[in-house]
């Protein structure tokens, strides 16, 4: 049996104290961390980007088959993710959690140890930390300070016509990985210590489990002082991501369903669940990679960098935004947006 | 009947864009709100304080006597709070909410509605919004950014020996407040459209319902050319955030049982409910009044400032922190912090 200490024996300002002191301040921006009313950062000569994410058990995750280390990890990640995807660096971190009697200190431990591997790999400094009880499960909200020269944040609606629209890395997978999870899951239900065949993919796992944020393509791109005309980070799924570039920029795009870049296992994965691959590219979501676009002149210094594949381009506003398929037929692009009717 | 718009007839970026669009932007130093994947700032001539705070349903908020509009204001107003302790000046605010489908769009525009006036009265701008689905209740994830001038932040870490300690306002109304609504809930148990009596009581349930951060009290010390040597708003009770103040500094106190201030209904209130009036006052909590200290040479200074009185004075760390009762005991004065097993 694993040691379960008891959140009670810590109380609420000796568990922040226990989570928080083994995290060290490594940024110039940061001036105080923990342990005030606020913390306080300067930033005299950059932009500041701010954005926050609320993670809630049941619906953003399912501690059935995610470990709270892979979660914390993961938390931080998409916040930094969004932070890159304003052509910025994630720079501090606040964490606030929720927590019932379920959970002991070492399982917070684990939520924090994954936190901390994040923060290392990134360069973040954790400057807040709050926590509460809750009535049920565990709710984790994340915010993540970052900055960007003044000259260089990229938005959502400044795409152009005829820009060439890129995407890093590749698509879909952890959309099967959440898949592959689900299906082992009921295949194993109320059997204890099930020991599900995960053979041959580990990439859908990883990506689902343990995504990372495109940090090197920014920073490739700035060695290249290539500044993108728009970006995203892909979280809702592609059709939706390049819709809100589209949309918000007044413009249309095609992108070619045969430039789409999925990996083998992605692949294989939907073939085994007899699922529509481009599909599960498209609209998968949780991929957090890259999306932006750049004047087509900048073509060879983009494809030049590792990871980054051009899908199709930015076209005039009334021609809409549409998938070209292998085939050559076109077939618009819809949104695959949240709806609360998905919450059990 | 009220009318009811189910949530999902909007959809997420339909709820966000519904929700988010009457705000407008007042503030300079916002660059860039709501609509992309960060917002962003720019803070070239201060230092930027960031605090953050999760309110779940069940535990911070109890929607039986709760309205969502003053839900909305005093989740935006505890926020601000922390940034006056920090002797800044709110600036921008993001909200996060995680909704179960008990919910409607009406009851989400109450929230706002509250958040709107909040984010008038105090100059500050909404610039991210956040909604998800929840599988229980309503969970608000609050991040407030502010200004300071990089020489005037005040911490808890550096009250000096000899300081007098200074409280704004009044103690324990808030939390009189909750016992009475706590109260009349019981009372009136299973009954519908019930009509509690609260003739008498208005300040106690403003005080718990719809609380004040005390903009005008930083706006007076500025004017006076005071920045006090520590500082810290009571939202865990006098006694918690006075021990805050000590510990960080390395030194103890002394307080004065009959310098506290406090409300006549609050007293009432104490008598009916045959509870002590200085531990309600010592210990109650969400005050959200400023706990300050300052050289005694500036003590014509501080009380010439309407709300502010001086409640005791720093002592050297070995003498610990004490109240000294009407009849001249010394009493050690103890943290009351929140612990988990408070939740049901």
């Amino acid at each position: 049996m694993p040691q379960r200490t008891e959140i009670a024996t810590l109380g609420e300002f000796g568990l922040i104290d226990h989570l928080t002191k083994q995290f060290s301040i490594t940024n110039p921006s940061t001036e105080k961390g923990v342990g005030d009313d606020a913390a306080v950062l300067s930033y005299p000569d950059k932009k500041v980007l701010v954005t926050t994410d609320l993670l809630l058990e049941g619906i953003h995750f399912d501690l059935v088959y995610v470990p709270l280390k892979h979660l914390g990890y993961k938390a931080a990640v998409v916040n930094f993710s969004d932070i890159y995807a304003m052509n910025g660096a994630p720079k501090q971190l606040t964490v606030s959690m929720g927590i019932s009697k379920r959970f002991s200190v070492e399982d917070i431990d684990d939520f924090y140890a994954g936190l901390k591997l994040a923060c290392e790999r990134y360069g973040v400094d954790l400057v807040g930390g709050d926590t509460s009880a809750s009535v049920t499960g565990l709710s984790i909200s994340i915010t993540c300070v970052g900055e960007v020269d003044s000259d260089k944040v990229v938005y959502r609606n400044t795409a152009n016509e005829n820009d060439i629209i890129c995407v890093t890395g590749d698509l879909g997978a952890a959309y099967m990985g959440l898949q592959l999870l689900e299906r082992e899951k009921i295949a194993f239900s109320g059997q204890e210590d099930f020991q599900p065949d995960f053979k041959g993919k580990d990439y859908l796992l990883e990506r689902q489990l343990k995504p990372e944020a495109r940090k090197e393509i920014i920073e490739a791109l700035a060695n290249k002082n290539v500044v993108p005309t728009s970006m995203i980070d892909i979280s809702d799924g592609l059709s939706s991501d390049m819709l809100h570039i589209c949309t918000q920029s007044k413009k249309g795009c095609r992108i070619y369903e045969d430039r789409l870049p999925i990996d083998y296992q992605t692949a294989v994965m939907a073939e085994e669940l007899n699922m529509n691959l481009t599909t599960a590219a498209m609209n998968g979501g949780e991929d957090y990679e890259l999306l932006f676009t750049v004047p087509a002149s900048q073509h060879d210094d983009v494809v030049a960098i590792e990871g980054v594949k051009v899908i199709g381009y930015i076209a005039k506003e009334d021609l809409g935004c549409a998938l070209i398929t292998r085939d050559g037929q076109e077939f618009p692009i819809k949104a695959q947006g949240w709806n609360i009717n998905d919450a059990i």
